[in-house]
């Protein structure tokens, strides 16, 4: 039987997002960003088409490698304002029942110990149904305005990464047993003493030797995201991702990376279809192909080259305003740069990309594909692109919002669901329980699962105080 | 004509909060904490009362003073397990459209730059009804999960807190000008670059050169609370709180406290009237007085004494474990505790506490007065105690919860409304505006304010874009 179609939505808070000079169209209200309706009714119609989650993307800094400022980022709101991601999900939580919600956020930025409380009480508040994006660090201007003369190198980055993985799993995991808590209102118990354990972390970079202040939480751990492609995130991924987000503008590079994904996965012990890959991509249509197309156009037309070249400049290092738009891009000088650009090149290796094509290309949903066309033709680029590439959904970048994620709903999600390639309702559970079908807590092998302590298992009392 | 009285609820991200013991009473629903809807019904409960705001107390460790662990702490849920507060508030807020939210977070524990984000957002998210407690520093044992051996010494604190309350300023009132977001889709500019300035501090804790990443909120600063009432703290508050919370179980007590602030805010060259400071006091009531000492009676038969001392030990540093309940308090061995323990000595200076006395004291909530009674007695004993303290009103804790606030707010809110004593409807606009009347923004000789810049007035686009 064929595999289904999964989708999460890829937003910010912030104005704009993926495409770099859209909030200037007529149709989109990005600029609701600081209103919480605005999310809430989003949060709704996601749940109304069975999108696994709402995924927040983050950046703590502002893109000023172009021209060497943020003043093209700050007038064509390039990611800029940009407001905290972690604050949204409780609103939209209150408002849904079955969404997930990926929430990014850099472990270069604050001490695990505050974090994984932050974490906890999402996972509380959301009744399972959170999961952390994993990042290991970003733009240089966020790391100088946390009084750091830059970002650590990429390498050394992950080593961080690891120690900050082992304290908060210690905090999740091995801290307080399932059976801790036992609001026992008779005997005068509400946690049993003996069942909740310092993690005494004593590692380079963090000493922690505390328990967590947080009762587990219906997952325990989030569900952990991560968008990793270097040798070095693929093998972070592999070891500790339970979803990863990956963009390509071919099926055979996307291939290239899922199989990546998954081999270091098996690599680091761990089930190859342990995973969910979702491959970024931007979805335009309409009820009819010539209106699809129409819309597109439009769509076009609204994309900003110096918007979309502060972005691209922020993402490779690269300034391209040394540049002109009809420049080939020949240079590569560093490896962020190396791995951005990469996503530019197509099955074609004789391509060679000019800057303003380039920056045409991110301006619209990012990195990804933009399938165009009716439900049915877009409906028969999903199953493409998964079948040919082995990915198990995609990540919804909009054109404009909620527009782009409305469309979607009402036009694509019932076509796949014809197909019988989409989930038709929600399945019961937290968030793990739903993508991974295995529970609602890191599987046994995962290195995360390690840390929870073989205690004798105890029945946990029900919520409510006996 | 008579000042109103004004009510705050007190309440924390976790089981019991001021009441240790109090979980057990059938009737409390603190084991709630973890669940949304516990908290958007508490706040519409606290908004149909005309509450100021709710006032959410914070702790980064566990009370670990009383016999050298933390296993009395948990046993009775003394502050334990507890949540993050920040992430409860955008819920409510989507709940509610008066009510203000203010959430205590140490500034010793994250870096003011994300700081400054996540307050910016929640003013967003709320529509300019957050309010920051600022926190110096707290439990040995929060800082030595942060990776220090112990919280800086107490007035090494407040220099830290002046620099750190600079950074903050500066982001928040210097680097966006109101001007500076046009929404101009016609003229291809959502910020104006040249009216957004880096901040450019370098002091001897922080560097931040840049721009704040969030476009001015509601409040720009968010209303400042702080509960300091050390000579430092009180000159802290002086400088810069717009509502201080303190306690005292007598009147006269708290008269000293009252005026010994607004002078503090006189030598800080602002106005005396220009501070809101609230008493923080219980009230159990009932339609008749039999039934309210009823009441009164099976809460404090519901104090547990162990857990008022393992919190008593953490307010204090001492560990009562080494005394007997019978024995008199004279050991005052350190700053902290010479101030919590100043709040036991009432207007008989003769009096000599005992342990005992003290735990059952503070065990039914926490360090303030209870005021037990019929609606009309109640009422009379809020009146008497703002008149001759000088308070503008209380920052209510609860016995149990919601069941205390719901009397209040049924029975105790309508009784005042009757006297003329009590708001029948809110002000419209900010929590700032509410509470001061004075605009949405700090005062012009606020000291945050000065870094406001004087830039020429530019109207400010209309929200929706142009």
């Amino acid at each position: 039987m064929a595999r289904p179609i999964r989708f999460n939505a890829f937003a910010m808070n912030t104005v704009g997002h993926q495409s770099p000079g859209l909030w200037r169209h007529p149709e989109d209200e990005s600029w609701r960003y600081a209103d919480l309706r605005f999310w809430t009714e989003l949060a709704l119609t996601l749940e109304a088409g069975c999108f696994d989650a709402l995924f927040l993307a983050d950046v703590l800094g502002v893109y000023d490698v172009y021209q060497g400022s943020a003043d093209a980022a700050l007038r064509h709101a390039v990611q800029v304002p940009t407001n905290d991601p972690l604050l949204l999900v409780p609103a939209m939580a209150a408002a849904t029942t079955d969404l997930g919600f990926g929430v990014t956020f850099s472990l270069s930025y604050e001490h695990p110990y505050p974090f994984a409380r932050r974490m906890s009480t999402l996972d509380h508040l959301t009744r399972g149904r959170v999961g952390w994006n994993i990042v290991t660090g970003y733009l240089d201007s966020a790391a100088r305005n946390l009084g750091l003369s830059q970002q650590g190198a990429h390498d050394a980055r992950y080593d961080y990464a690891e120690e900050y993985l082992e304290v908060v799993y210690k905090l999740w995991e091995a801290s307080w047993e399932d059976g801790a808590v036992r609001r026992d209102r008779q005997g005068r118990v509400y946690t049993d003493p003996s069942r909740v354990h310092p993690i005494a972390h004593a590692g380079e970079h963090f000493r922690v030797p505390g328990i967590h202040l947080c009762e587990p939480s219906p997952q325990r751990t989030p569900l952990l995201y991560q968008a990793g492609t270097s040798p070095r995130g693929r093998a972070f991924a592999g070891k500790h991702a339970e979803a990863v987000f990956i963009s390509a503008p071919s099926r055979a590079i996307l291939k290239k990376q899922v199989d990546g994904i998954r081999s270091a996965a098996v690599a680091a012990g761990r089930r190859a279809d342990e995973i969910r890959i979702y491959g970024q991509a931007l979805i335009v249509t309409a009820s009819t192909e010539a209106e699809a197309q129409r819309k597109f156009a439009d769509y076009r037309e609204h994309v900003d080259v110096e918007a979309a070249l502060a972005l691209l400049s922020g993402w490779t290092g690269i300034d391209f305003a040394g540049y002109g738009h009809g420049d080939p891009i020949r240079h590569i000088e560093n490896d962020a740069g190396r791995t951005a650009l990469a996503s530019f090149t197509t099955d074609d290796p004789s391509r060679l990309w000019t800057v303003g094509e380039a920056a045409r290309f991110v301006g619209l949903g990012g990195r990804g594909p933009v399938l165009v066309g009716d439900p049915g033709q877009v409906a028969d680029q999903l199953e493409g692109w998964l079948d040919e590439t082995g990915i198990d959904g995609f990540n919804l970048a909009f054109a404009i919002t909620p527009g782009t994620f409305r469309d979607v709903v009402e036009l694509v999600v019932p076509e796949l669901q014809k197909r019988g390639r989409y989930a038709t309702s929600y399945t019961a559970g937290t968030l793990r329980h739903k993508l991974l079908g295995q529970g609602d807590h890191l599987p046994p092998h995962h290195p995360g699962r390690q840390f929870h302590a073989a205690h004798p298992a105890t029945a946990t009392p029900s919520k409510e105080p006996a």
